[in-house]
């Protein structure tokens, strides 16, 4: 592999946009498969504004589904949502060679197992994003606030193509912190995102404020932590419970905000339950752990999407 | 006191609407106290159309919010939702005369003790209201289905005074069933009302078989009606468990249909949040018997209203 490894794009919303951009930055070749906004791009490639200055670039190659990839590339880069009625080998398949790695930017817990079981000759690195970053026009990013990765080998370790990958955002101006223990990682996230994702779509939107000051709020919070780090405990990733005080303490201290799963919701896009709290639950099922308070979060939240899909039929 | 004796209803909405007719079948001067269809009512009376025939009728007197009332009814009948904002004793306090008797026809649990303890020399009939009735335009009722009444003295026994209203209702063509344990009534209308009522809610206004046949439905209803139970076997009132099966079986065979709260919500009215389920939830904390399921239902809802309190202001 050159020091330049050929990047592609699966899913170049304004996640995968802005990653793209950095590894643009580093050297990179960097080419996109879009899927709506294929024209846009095509015409007149990406534009990002960004803290970090204009990162505006033109893929190499735009793609679109369907197409066939003029070479495979070393690292391919998903990012698109983890929804059930999305399958993401499918989408990944036709542009994987024998020799690229798979890179998972994505939210939530135990969404790379899909991907290593379908292609278990490819290396797996897991990606967790701390970024603010929106799509405000076909083919426009807004860039608003950080941009740090976590990054590691599935299902665990550091090889050489993580720290060669972390290298090239480094060069491209993003913070990489590599971990041997990605899971471990992506257990801590979910500990502040599977109890307050899903309860603010309950509460139809509620921000952090509302969430934490409502009657029972804190308390159901910390409850619903408390759940999560069971289940972590019983999955092999031990926590210390300082961390449920720590976290209360630093959403209070933050304006107000909604998170992007309250988001989704109120701006009617699916939102990602499987991947934030319906694996949680499915480990805890798979260990014997009891989650009473995550479980009616679950239920109710797909009660709400067999509705849907009964009234739109 | 007469034979027929007088009655007034507070809050003469469908139900306190219904059941005033009834009444006035049986004989009795029937009064009422309005709050917004005042004008409609003093000129036109209340139309009912039922199965049981056209139960129109003139009140004997239309009075509305802050008149003086000619002479204390015999009996009160209050027809309220009830709801945080809402001060029953104060909408009962100037109609109440020293013998007055205050009867509820409302749903929830441990919504008397509020109104018991406001008029201690009064005494307090409580009334569950199994029926289908609805508003459909000012003064304007449609009678659907049912209209029984499961009704005894708060907080337990069938005193001289329920005899005689029950008579009353029977001689209107409404089957009453006097009970020593009004109470133990309510919690066993709670062991449906309580688990599935918030529940709709909370997942956007879901009928009945879609809770029942969602991933996880089924399962989280039977949880949260074991909770119903051990809080009322905590508060003395034991229940046999097989109510359960009993209970989701009865709801299978009916047609899906969408409970009243669910149907308050999708019509953006206030729901009775405390008296089907804060009320439990309340009780519970009292015996320190441990509710997950409903509580984080409870919590949940109350964001909610936090939220939309918020997004007013």
């Amino acid at each position: 592999m050159s020091d330049t490894p050929s990047i592609l794009i699966v899913g170049a919303g304004a996640i995968g946009s802005f990653y793209g951009a950095i590894l643009k930055r580093a050297g990179c070749p960097v080419s996109v498969v879009m899927r709506s906004e294929y024209d846009a791009v095509k015409a007149n490639g990406i534009q990002i504004e960004s803290e970090l200055g204009d990162l505006s670039y033109r893929p190499d190659q735009v793609y679109r589904d369907g197409d066939s990839p003029e070479a495979a590339p070393d690292y391919l880069i998903l990012c698109v949502k983890v929804l059930p009625g999305v399958d993401r080998a499918a989408l990944i398949r036709p542009w994987l060679g024998a020799n690229t790695r798979i890179v998972l930017i994505e939210n939530g817990l135990d969404i790379e197992r899909e991907i290593a079981d379908a292609f278990p000759q490819n290396p797996v690195i897991s990606c967790l994003a701390f970024i603010g970053v929106s799509r405000v026009g076909p083919g426009q990013i807004h860039h608003n606030s950080y941009g740090r990765l976590v990054m590691g080998q599935y299902p665990n370790g550091i090889s050489e193509d993580c720290q060669r990958l972390s290298d090239l955002f480094n060069a491209g101006g993003i913070n990489v912190k590599l971990t041997e223990e990605v899971v471990g990682e992506r257990w801590r996230k979910c500990l502040w995102n599977t109890p307050f994702n899903p309860l603010s779509v309950l509460a139809e939107g509620a921000d952090t404020d509302t969430i934490l000051d409502s009657d029972g709020g804190e308390d159901l919070i910390r409850a619903l932590t408390e759940e999560v780090i069971q289940v972590a405990e019983a999955d092999g990733y031990p926590m210390d419970r300082s961390i449920i005080d720590k976290q209360i303490a630093g959403t209070r201290k933050m304006t107000a905000y909604k998170n992007s799963m309250a988001l989704d919701y109120l701006n009617d896009r699916p939102i990602e339950l499987d991947a934030v709290l319906g694996n949680v639950v499915a480990i805890a099922r798979k260990h014997g752990v009891a989650v009473p308070h995550l479980n009616t979060m679950l239920v109710a939240l797909r009660m709400r999407e067999k509705l849907k899909v009964k009234e739109r039929s």
